[in-house]
């Protein structure tokens, strides 16, 4: 049966021993989401034209907070990610906006990178917040998953 | 009319300047959750009676993420935190159990703490998360928002 | 007679006591350049157009590299930076084109910021190359050096 | 009567609020030490008239890392270093040689400098022991304690 | 015979080349600990029955720090570390108690992992020092070593 | 032909997929320089007989932020280093004086130490100012490139 894996005899949290597992080529990918009002949205999609976009900072944010991942989750172990693409898709809602955060995250390792993938788009979802929050204090930052993963010993995992 | 502030003449992103901003207590509360099946809800909770729970891991990745928000948000101003806490929460939902994260960051400075709570309280849901995943990869990080701020010339928000 | 502040009554390097320096407005900005080839100078500037091009990436990374100049020299205080705004302008030379990089930092501190403007300076300059390394390896990051400087007890100071 | 004061309502840890503590000047001196064999310590003083000496690494590494200090100890308050100072003395023992090492750390702020003196009196060691350990891994690193502190409401401390 | 490793042709500090050293499994433990009064003892043995207890904190810092080691310490090679487990054991003295801390560091890689289990001992001892000094400042953190080491071409270590 | 490879079908900057890419030894060497006046030269060299002089500091700079590339560059690769070598020479120019600054970067890994190279050679330049900025602010960091590269598919690389 499945069980925590964190803990040592102790009860105690520890950092997995994960020597003795093999490299192997793995990806995860993690999805968040923003909502936003029409304004900022305008503002955004507008300023796309421009040199520094806001979804241009968060992207390089989300990408640098996949290689912090070890150093901000604790029992994260470091690895060295092969490679990080972020994509950005507009959903219109009733009245608002949604930017759809899809980050997926590779690596050649003994261990998976969904946390990677997963700090990433948080980062990128907190980085437009930032940088919107002088317009509406109110957005939300929505559910935040993985959708896939591939690689490893336990196999591959899609949400449905 | 509010504007963006984060991007210079050029059009390009810049770290707004809050030299002349004064410094006054400003206080943030952020809220995250994440929701997870009852084996693992059982697993975390009965886990509270010994001594390293997922929950204590959890809070100190929140507090210290709250401390690295300048380095994780690139337009983020470097703000002397004076003062995080953590509260949890369990919700029972239908079949899953929902941890409530709220998280109070304090500062005496130029510029609000808003990014820090929130910060703080994705990276606590993250290594949540990350501590249950080998039970469920399926686990969803909850919506993610700012509920209070007071402190700074642009007054109070309360999430309504 | 001005002196090396840096070392200690054992000849060895200290971190200078500026424990009794007033807090005081202080801004310096700091100049560097990277030359490139015709072809690296079209792909940048017609980039320019997308969404993420090139200089914004290298404009983020300056502006992340100011807050974490403490962390890269080490005799430097850490400072809460109250801003930064970098400029790009291109220079025509006879074969090649040059990007002119030019950053403001600012603080209300007890100590200037000029290696914040170096740094970043420097930084931007790095992440340009990074960036278009794949096509040349030949690039040149040109001289670096403070321009301005403003604030402080030892008065303004201007590059001529 | 003294308290545990990093535990909130529930039990668990939280980073003090210092939001009302009020600025004032503060000193902490640290003390830690480590004994080398005497074929180490003809090296390392050797050395000394060398450009790149041993205790010079370590002393550079010991002020970052008192700049540091926020990031490696979970509960500690970011707080803006004014002045870092390391002493070596050796002091002979009857085969070995010991390194004392003590550390002055100041600041303007609201809260001590403990914790920064104490871990860069330990980092210092640390760095001691890599360059080497490639010598000697027996060598051991003493005790490491507060010598001094001076500032704050809570008065000074001298180790007796 | 042996010689210092970390100093060019020049005589300065490098970091030593590891490029052709084999990748082995390779694990370390060092101890550390740290001498508490009868008032602390009880206060954070009696807490161990709560959420968050001092222990649990040292052990998430101890951890975190192994992950940072080639960052504090200047010559020391970034490694992957593959696990980490941190064991307490209180020790009563006459009047006092001694938190015994032992760190066992594990990687796959080409150097050892002596500097991430010494250093993650000593910010262990220093995470409990600064959770307790509002009740005492005159702590004491004990003699912090090597214990054991195998794995490498050089062989195990063992402290006598 | 070759093009930016840093962006994605978006148009927006990733860090680029190296995953299938062949692990194979690679070394990198960049040079810069700082230009100094005479009294500074003289400060310098003079205290190279001291215990601490700049240059020592201004290398341990270097290698630690050879290790830190890849948190400042965006883009770039976590690569484990596995060793740095900094070599200082001097050149006397008609009045000043001019410190030849050449960093060589070794690794292991599926990916060049370009970056790493040019960023510890940035940083010890700059760390030569900061040192020597309260006797002259007008100090130059001279011409930074790359000036040897060899490992890689892409084959060596020699500035002529």
């Amino acid at each position: 049966m499945s069980e925590f894996t964190h803990f040592n005899n102790q009860g105690r949290a520890k950092m997995v021993d994960i020597t003795d597992k093999q490299e192997s080529h793995r990806s995860a990918t993690a999805h968040s989401s923003i909502t936003v009002n029409k304004s900022i949205y305008q503002g955004i999609t507008s300023n796309q034209m421009k040199k520094g976009d806001v979804l241009a900072v968060a992207q390089v944010a989300g990408i640098m907070a996949a290689k912090q991942t070890s150093t901000l989750i604790p029992m994260c172990h470091p690895i060295p990610i092969s490679g990080v693409d972020i994509q950005f898709e507009w959903l219109q809602l009733k009245e608002d906006h949604q930017l759809q955060i899809d980050v997926t995250v590779k690596t050649k390792g003994s261990t998976g990178v969904e946390m990677e993938a997963l700090s990433a788009a948080s980062v990128c979802a907190l980085t437009v917040y930032d940088m919107c929050k002088a317009l509406d204090k109110g957005m939300v930052i929505g559910q935040t998953y993985l959708s896939h993963k591939s690689g490893g010993k336990n196999g591959d995992f899609s949400r449905t």
